[in-house]
């Protein structure tokens, strides 16, 4: 992975009403390390050269930085005693791609199965369609519109998959407009290899064929190029089963790829099992995972990935990320943007679902979309709370307190955004 | 009431890729009205001073508004091949409040028990403390800042209700409130005087001589001032109950006020049927109303007034729209935006909630939340749909088609509004 010289900048935070972050550089794991957020009255935060180099009560703010400010040497931000929180990291989307299904999201609505709706066309082979048909420019401009609309939801970092190509040259494509959007900022993406997202009419019915493919010419040509950072694979019965998954995941493996596993979102097949023994970074969905499985994960340190926007647009129960977090799991919840199953990347709908119908508290659901999110990117050590060292991605809330977030259901709070210590929203 | 001269505009709305109205001048009741929703694709819309001249295919525009866009002497939105929708209708909503209940709010998510929160300070008696303290100025700045946010999602006329005042003069403070934010614009406000929203604690345990007190001393001052359109009562059991509301109703009828009702929320007390047998506006919440009351509504045409927010704030079971429909109502969907059980004014989520979760079709969802709620207001006859005669209210979407507003769940798809021929976002 090449590493992009990001911009960044210097910033002084004052006027912090509530300053509310998780703490800590590793992953949050079950209860206690979930649950933490520290709330600090009357706060301020400093940034430096893109990092923090200071948070907390505004009275223990170094001597030099105040002067510095008070001298008009350093760039202020007065929060007019708002509320402030990590930046959102979504850590789990779809977000490049072509074309849309909004006749098929109104066709399920109405109840019509599955079969109808893959024999009237839908389903994810009109994605692949129109993402094969899409220029790299077309992409770009689909991908950075997406992403303006994050960034405004306060999601400073975005995870985004490839898997609308289905072959080398479309999957390549969709990972290199990743790479551009990430260097164009504000916005960090990670690319994420998905090429197993589902099987590509050319190899209809042959799995194993296309996983081959996928192994032989596709893995090499990724890493060749530096265009991902994690390997992923849609692990379900009758698409990609338990020995082609494991196939696919230990090449990505032993290429040096980090791993995630879209698993047990429909059965019960033992992708998060998979996940746990080959030490991935996170397993997603999980909406049928097994108590075995799940503390199999938390032994393993894999993050649990939920994602509600996905059940509550397909009207399944949600994923019991409470159990999640009791059996030992750091927790991360993401949109799962995507034009399929669901078409959002609503952050307040996440926070409402999550304290609402989760069972989660508040700072779990905090912590879920910031340390959690970022852990579930091996990127807890530098984003996800607001404590000196990390990078100073923060949130200005249009709101005195964190409880906004859920109560003000639905609703965008989200003021003021500032990416490596620069104000981009 | 007093009718402002509302600010009008001349405005030809061009390339509309698809213009998705309901039609008709009279509350759309049952399937059939409620699921009439023309779709014309290459239209245009002509407003003048205010009003809609034309609205359909490009083709049949009228010559001389062509030549005078043509000349430069008609404002013209070119809506870039995008949806054009009528503005939307808020027929439900207490969105003059001072203070706020997150704190409350995460104790229900955590389960506390209701008499639990009561003892901690929470519950409604909270905010009309909040809202008697605020002065005027402090009241239309809140108001004013809830209703820019509302416009932002497309809505271009808001019914609000008092009730958190509960005494004379904060009561009338509310509806001050409410007419002079009507007269700022371009937000259209309905008031409706909700003086019976609860018993407060000068009258605890005393509900008729609340009501007396209501009836005797607020109503005829209300009516004096020309203050609200509809005088609306907390019908439910331990509160308001059936005698009492029937006393406050008939009172506000024979005073010439609209009459709408909360009616059966809690439990099935009978509010539904009450406000058929006087034949109210509407009637709201409706979770528990019985069969018979609802065939009662259809049959006296009250417009059945649904919540959904709400209900998903409460994690209670969603009303049951469909039969409504199926009884022969007309429909209405609403935020409630309040700051107790449901501080949301999201039009996106109530589309979300629409289509996947009360069986209603999109176009059903559409009309609810436009002609359903303008006939909820009375006003049928001016808004609601985009044809000749009618205001010109409408919105320009973000999206080639009105599908996107359930499929892009809870994401806020409005990209320009227009109130009476003017672009006012």
């Amino acid at each position: 992975m090449r590493a992009p010289a990001r911009p960044v900048g210097d910033l002084l935070v004052e006027n912090i009403g509530e300053l509310c972050t998780p703490r800590g550089f590793t992953a949050p794991r079950g209860r206690e390390a979930m649950g933490r957020v520290e709330v600090t009255e009357g706060a301020a935060v400093l940034v430096k050269a893109g990092r923090i180099e200071y948070a907390g009560p505004a009275a223990g703010l170094p001597a030099q930085a105040k002067a510095q400010a008070h001298e008009g040497r350093l760039a202020r931000l007065d929060a007019g005693g708002r509320a402030v929180v990590p930046g959102f990291v979504d850590s789990h989307t779809h977000f490049v791609f072509a074309g849309h299904r909004a006749e098929e999201f109104l066709w399920r609505a109405e109840g019509l199965p599955y079969m109808e709706i893959h024999k009237r066309g839908g389903g994810i082979a009109r994605s692949v369609t129109a993402t094969r048909a899409a220029s790299q420019e077309d992409l770009l401009a689909l991908g950075r519109a997406r992403l303006k609309t994050m960034l405004s939801l306060g999601v400073t970092t975005v995870e985004g998959k490839s898997g609308y190509g289905l072959d080398l040259e479309t999957e390549l494509r969709q990972l290199a407009v990743m790479a551009e959007l990430d260097r164009e900022g504000p916005v960090e993406v990670v690319p994420t290899f998905l090429g197993p997202h589902s099987i590509p009419g050319e190899f209809k019915g042959r799995p194993a064929d296309y996983v081959d493919f996928v192994v032989k010419e596709v893995l090499p040509a990724v890493k060749a190029q530096g265009a991902a950072k994690f390997c992923d694979i849609f692990c379900e019965k009758g698409i990609f089963e338990l020995e082609d998954s494991r196939r696919y995941l230990e090449t990505a493996a032993s290429l040096g790829f980090g791993l995630k596993v879209h698993a047990d979102e429909i059965v019960a097949l033992g992708g998060a099992g998979l996940a746990a023994e080959l030490g991935a970074a996170s397993a997603d969905h999980l909406l049928k995972a097994s108590e075995k499985d799940i503390g199999l994960m938390a032994k393993a340190g894999v993050v649990a990935g939920c994602l509600p926007l996905t059940a509550f647009t397909l009207r399944e129960p949600y994923a019991n990320a409470r159990a999640m977090i009791d059996a030992g799991c750091a927790l991360a919840l993401a949109s799962d943007l995507n034009p399929g199953s669901c078409y959002s990347q609503s952050i307040p709908l996440i926070f409402a679902i999550g304290v609402l119908y989760l069972g989660l508290s508040l700072p779990e659901t905090l912590t879920a979309l910031t340390l959690g999110g970022a852990a579930s990117l091996g990127l807890e050590s530098r984003l996800g709370s607001l404590e000196a060292g990390k990078d100073g991605d923060l949130l200005v809330l249009d709101a005195p307190s964190m409880a906004f977030l859920p109560y003000h259901a639905g609703m965008n709070l989200v003021r003021t955004v500032v990416k490596a210590g620069r104000i981009v929203v």
